[in-house]
């Protein structure tokens, strides 16, 4: 079958959260330093290819219930809500990684022509 | 627009790539254990929802190239040639890695109905 | 103080252990891909210089108990299992990662002159 | 031998440079987001137990030498400069991570008891 812009759009949005969540997750992390490492993640992820916008947010309540006695922990995949829109001509898709049931799941919100 | 099973089928493609390539670039790899690190890549992706095959390769000329005193060199994204077939009900999307034009690039092969 | 032989040899089996831990933690395993998981790992920080010997287990209750309904989970710290000898002119190091007190520990186990 | 405290707090900072270089080598980065991702590994690794002080800075000329036609590159081992302090009872370690003859290593700087 031909493939389409809608398909790279996806494919697009597909690799941005693959990588984001293998580059990030396992970075030691606080309370104290959890708004710099989002700000990372999002600056980082937005200079590949396609991406319109992202942002991502660390759950800090989380981040509190694992703190070791050291007082830090690891940012794992069920802390993040990440929220992205992947613009490829002639598509946006908007998808995200947020926890429910259980596991952090990526997932695409959204497809509209732009 | 209504998200399609082949939406999720080629955004379930991008992601195996994104994190195929971000968990493991940057592993130390000398022309002794390409092969095992290879193995171990494949195989710790093809553990994840939808990956019916995949494939690694890491190209032992670039290896030998980038070689340090000490003997051996990280592994870089251009080194990496993968091809993955990921099925989702209804479609299969072949994907790959491939070194393009200086850079290490993301692409769909093919979809078709499965 | 100068900086000693002995200095150096700790020194070198600290970086092998901190390299192991956050370029393999986050990836996909399952009980099937276990041990080539393990091999992958080994062989990989065995290139990097002054290692003598090393061994990884990864913990096969761990996986099983953290298995998600897609039937895999991510390698995390406390499923690691390491041994590790560094070798640097004059000094053998042997040290580990292992699962104490709810935490992944890196501790030294024993240096000896070599 | 007796493990010193000497011992530990030299094993502690190669611990948190080998963690550092292998969390965050990969990181996509451009001239606009470099500081970010500074930033975020310095307090990304001044959570961990032991970490006095720590700075980290990445070339910007090396930066845009590797920039893609897209306008970005991944944050690479020779890109980093760092320099952290770590201090365990009794000693203060002064380490780095500088480019030099070729590749990025990572030395001690200075011990000194404190």
């Amino acid at each position: 079958m031909t493939i389409t812009a809608r398909d790279n759009a996806v494919f697009e949005a597909g690799i941005k959260l693959g990588a984001l969540y293998h580059q990030f997750v396992g970075s030691p992390v606080s309370l104290r330093t959890a708004e710099s490492l989002e700000k990372a993640i999002s600056e980082s992820i937005s200079v590949q290819p396609y991406v319109k916008s992202i942002s991502v947010s660390i759950n800090r309540k989380m981040i509190e219930e694992n703190l070791s006695s050291f007082g830090y922990t690891e940012l794992k995949g069920p802390m993040l809500d990440v929220d992205a829109v992947i613009k490829y001509p002639g598509y946006e898709v908007n998808v995200g990684i947020a926890y429910k049931d259980g596991y952090p799941l990526m997932f695409i919100k959204e497809i509209r022509e732009a």
